[in-house]
């Protein structure tokens, strides 16, 4: 069990585990990237105190190298749910999962939006993990949506088992090659069905399948822990990021405005202060246990 | 009239300018020093995200380059209140004035405590500012407290007009050398007297003098801003860094633990935003003037 899993790989997450390293937590880091998209993308960056003008690239390749003198260990798996389990929270990754007492969430501000139906059916034909379901599909027809081209071995995979593969990429340029993957370059609207996920649905068209895999870099905040708390797309904190749910902290852009590499920076590392308070008051609380 | 006052050299204050001066602001910023006291006493910095290992005096270096790359300028000028005016803020720094439609407050945590009875007696015999009170005592008998030798002109500016000074250097090595000035090497604990300030109180001995100089690199908060909301020794703020004062925003340690550099400078970021925000906000429900 960690005291602190901290999810994301942007300016929060990297500031959150810097932080945690150096004061010698016991923490784990997810970050699906090196670097987030977001950052590795920005232009030039000039009010980063302390690195005068930068690139994304080159604030990403300096971040990396901070962690990297520092040893950090970065777990590239994908965090698919956050669940409470009592006094303490167990956290997905494919068919893994870690335990901790307290979560830092930074998961950005999540672009693209959740399809109708698909917290309905998620679990029930809807799926975020080709590597946990995949095997459930064995011979079937499935549809795989994808916002990002590091999914594509994924992709591959669950065309190895699927009797056909719709597939969706966001993006361009895709490589995807098996033969009974086809490639439909629209993005969906919703997913229908009755007891079970049946129909992926465009504007003009509707895909019968067994089974549905959305495959996206970020999972929106509400889906990712059940019952977290939002406010016009973002999570909600107080002062000291703690979110509605105890020992549930976030920080960087996905706790609001301005979306600043400095300030996720900071709010990633107060949050982990704030994690070790929590820890440290429960365990006085629970009589030093 | 500027849109935006920052006051403070710390990373905070580092912050709010250079992301003032970024989106192009007319700001004025107001920092009596190059780099803060604290951030100069450092010694390893482990975990400001992107300067893996630096000293506080390498930080403030590379934050003072970062603020001369971008043609920054900073007033060395100490402001001792900042007053709300109608629609704008008067910020008093010695015997000039300024005008700004909101004020940032980064002046870090304050760590000399006020004197009992020091606000009380604040314009009446007690006195932050040695160029616009030095002229009522001249021939007089003075006392003068101060936290830093950068002070020490002002000293002897003092010295010059009145008759006698008792000086109270709160630090080491101080090369006062009037002839009318008596050095002791004691901490006072309040100011007493009547309609006025009439004596300085010591633990074990009273200064009867006529006026008495209190020169801190910074002034607390709550002195500062006249009904200043503050709580456990911080200026309260809500998630979007504003006091009780609307206009008036804070950021960096002033406003709380965890006491980091990285955190600071987040705030400072961020509340350049929300006084932007504020000021938009106001010239459109006041009909676009």
């Amino acid at each position: 069990m960690y005291d602190i899993a901290i999810i994301g790989g942007g300016p929060a997450g990297v500031s959150a585990a810097i932080t945690a390293k150096v004061k010698n937590k016991n923490f784990i880091w997810f970050a699906s990237k090196a670097v987030s998209d977001k950052v590795a993308k920005a232009e030039l960056i000039k009010n980063y105190p302390g690195l005068p003008s930068v690139t994304g690239a080159e604030l990403g390749w300096t971040f990396g190298n901070h962690c990297d003198s520092l040893g950090i260990e970065r777990r590239a798996e994908v965090i698919t749910g956050v669940y409470d389990t009592g006094d303490k929270f167990t956290l997905l990754a494919g068919a893994k999962d870690y335990e901790a007492k307290t979560v830092i969430l930074c998961p950005g501000v999540v672009a693209s939006k959740e399809y109708e139906g698909e917290e309905k059916f998620l679990g029930r034909g809807v799926s975020y993990c080709a590597t946990c379901d995949g095997n459930l599909y064995k011979g079937r027809n499935i549809a795989v949506i994808s916002t990002d081209k590091s999914f594509e071995h994924e992709v591959e995979y669950l065309a190895s088992l699927a009797a056909k593969v719709y597939f969706m990429p966001l993006y361009k340029n895709s490589v995807v090659q098996s033969k009974n993957v086809e490639i439909v370059m629209k993005n969906p609207v919703g997913v229908t069905g009755g007891m079970r996920a049946e129909n992926l649905v465009f504007k003009d068209q509707t895909l019968a399948v067994d089974g549905i895999f959305i495959l996206r870099s970020s999972i929106a905040p509400s889906t990712l822990v059940h019952g977290l708390r939002t406010e016009d797309g973002h999570i909600f904190v107080n002062r000291r990021l703690e979110t509605n749910i105890a020992g549930i902290f976030a920080a960087g852009d996905c706790t609001g405005r301005p979306y600043q590499y400095v300030k996720a920076a900071g709010e990633g590392n107060a949050a982990v202060f704030y994690a070790e308070e929590y820890i440290n008051k429960k365990s006085k609380s629970a009589g030093g246990n």
